[in-house]
């Protein structure tokens, strides 16, 4: 857990010393790269040479820069040099994830609203890129952020992890973790908030050994239940995780319906997905295809829902109702999110990027009860359920 | 700080088996015994003689029940054989604060909205009174409650107190709290929100000792500075400290800088005020008249802030950093404040009541930053400053 803790956010410890760029200025210096490029017809032959040398290491999908939001953390040379490292693998998915996801989102906008960019860096090791999109036609706010970061573990961190099962010898730890974590809260009612985050993470011991797990999910909370989307979302999951283990998805989603669970109200966030913490088996490479096709789900889990009920009329009863169910979300996220607390308790850490996964408003109503039959008790009832009863798992 | 766990919110371990009464039905129900009163010309001496007696213990204005908002948690009889008591003194006082203040706040709607009144009994021992007054013309949030509890303490709370020097012996512990409770959360943003709670709490050990001692504080959080105002309610509890310990103002003024202090922000919730915990000097009676006076400069100190400001103009962008600053109100109360954590966490509380210090709305903005020399910089400004730089103690 405390990987996430220090990926959600991803900025454990931090402090932002961040050049902030938006997405468009990233764009527009790249297309005045271009011209530039297109006038040193003398260095041609340079360039093409240069071109060819690049594309061998770009040329994989996971490798291809122009897709990224900004430039990774890792020196590139240190990319390229060291391209089997899992750090380096992780980097490199999650800085795709990252541009995909947001690109997906800015092609559901209408005005074409842009993800503003923050790429920041920690004092003690690493750093983590930031995007934001708010006030949106589609999305009132939606964040995706990216961290890589090392150093030292706190003592606190690694009692945590001990805690929770591992074992790991005393003293002094250094650490690794990088991951990609978003809240995304669409404007519409009817459209669902969605939430994802995957992390690697890599405790170095005394003598040399190395612990290494991934963690992650993605889970989906509506303020109105949409059957035909959840299924949709729970199948896009299931399918991810039967193409890699047969027990994944039943053991992945109840995790994710028992942890996001708002204990003092009893009732689940939302309709869950799938979560899953130290993952270490059945190899480091195999348990990260499974996080990638998990990471590569996200679009297509999401996008369809966000089409399907972007354009959908609604009123003044159905924004409050979603307000009171943000209201949860903060509840949940500021009592119970573990990633949240440790990221907040944690000082130096990048504030901003940890609270980017509240929603722009939220309300609070002393007793609210929806009406028996109404489509907010329907809503309700199935958080009120200890697991989600869609047909998905059928 | 457990004795304020116990009694904000006023509901620990409780279950909601209230009957609901608006304060209105109540002042109905007692219109009607007057007027059946005054048919009983035949029992005339007899009603003189039960009035007669009643006065000498309904006489005192801690005792006039007419000023309550529901009946008391302790039985009559108890109340009138037991005055003597603490429990009993402390009890009277509460619900005769949370008469004068729901009054009070209800004179300063412009259309006579009144709070609703929920009296909740604790299946365990004792119970509360809930009032909430919500979407007023003055106040969009009001509640006070008063809640008076008895039973075992939990075993994490007997530790959470030895944790902050209590020496408490092990095994089963009987303890008693009772307490009042309050958030008002003003509609104009000109307006500030107040927070006040006053308690009591005993623990009796095995062989009889028993240990008490009163905690409390009132802070205001305004979302512009009005240094006219903010001296005002300081001067108005130091008032009440200096009758009482010229050393106490500075000493809890201080205390309260500390508490509401929203670590992770690096900011104080609000400008102050007093906060005090663990307080059993001089002698109980001693301590109990210094939390009175407290107590009864509630409206004072807050009542002529309201009326100079409820009025004001205000526009948008007025409400959204209003909206700004409870988000921040929110982070405090869910991350931090001691009795709501502990309240969220004990399985059966009363989670309406404890929440119902949440405002109606809050919002949430990526690196939101007020502009130099704006009032809503010197907000922050006046939070981000270690204590506050006001004029009331010179």
């Amino acid at each position: 857990m405390l990987a996430r803790s220090l990926v959600q956010g991803l900025s454990i410890g931090t402090k932002n010393m961040s050049t902030l760029a938006s997405y468009q200025s990233v764009r527009r210096s790249k297309q005045i790269r271009y011209v530039v490029t297109g006038l040193t017809i003398g260095g041609v032959s340079i360039y093409y040479a240069v071109t060819n040398k690049a594309y061998a290491w770009w040329g994989s999908s996971d490798l291809d820069k122009s897709k990224w939001m900004a430039d990774a953390i890792t020196k590139p040379d240190t990319l390229k040099e060291d391209k089997d490292n899992m750090r380096v693998k992780m980097e490199l998915l999650i800085m795709r994830i990252q541009g995909e996801v947001c690109r997906a989102l800015e092609g559901l906008e209408p005005e074409h609203q842009k993800f503003m960019v923050d790429r920041w860096e920690r004092k003690e090791g690493g750093g983590g890129i930031s995007c934001v999109l708010s006030d949106g036609k589609t999305f009132e706010k939606a964040g995706v952020n990216v961290s890589v970061v090392h150093g030292m573990l706190p003592a606190g961190a690694a009692q945590q992890m001990r805690s929770r099962g591992k074992k790991l010898k005393e003293g002094k730890l250094p650490f690794f973790a990088c991951g990609i974590s978003s809240v995304i809260h669409p404007r519409n009612p009817n459209c669902p908030t969605v939430h994802f985050n995957y992390r690697y993470f890599e405790v170095t011991e005394e003598d040399g050994n190395k612990q290494w797990w991934f963690g992650g999910g993605t889970d989906l909370t509506p303020c109105y239940i949409e059957e035909q989307d959840i299924v949709h979302f729970h199948k896009t999951y299931k399918t991810a995780c039967d193409k890699h283990d047969k027990s994944y998805y039943q053991k992945f989603k109840t995790w994710c319906d028992d942890y996001f669970y708002i204990k003092h109200r009893g009732e689940r966030r939302g309709v869950g997905g799938i979560f899953f913490d130290d993952l270490d088996t059945p190899s480091q490479n195999e348990a990260f295809n499974f996080v990638k096709s998990c990471a590569e789900s996200v679009v297509p889990s999401y996008e369809p829902i966000v089409k399907r009920n972007m354009n959908k009329g609604y009123g003044y009863a159905d924004r409050q109702w979603q307000l009171l169910r943000r209201g949860r979300y903060v509840e949940f996220n500021l009592v119970y999110d573990r990633g949240t607390k440790f990221g907040l308790l944690t000082p130096g850490a990048r504030i901003e990027s940890i609270l980017m996964s509240l929603p722009t408003y939220a309300k609070w109503e002393y007793k609210h009860s929806p009406k028996d039959g109404t489509r907010e008790a329907e809503l309700l009832e199935a958080n009120l359920a200890r697991t989600c009863s869609c047909t998905c798992n059928i």
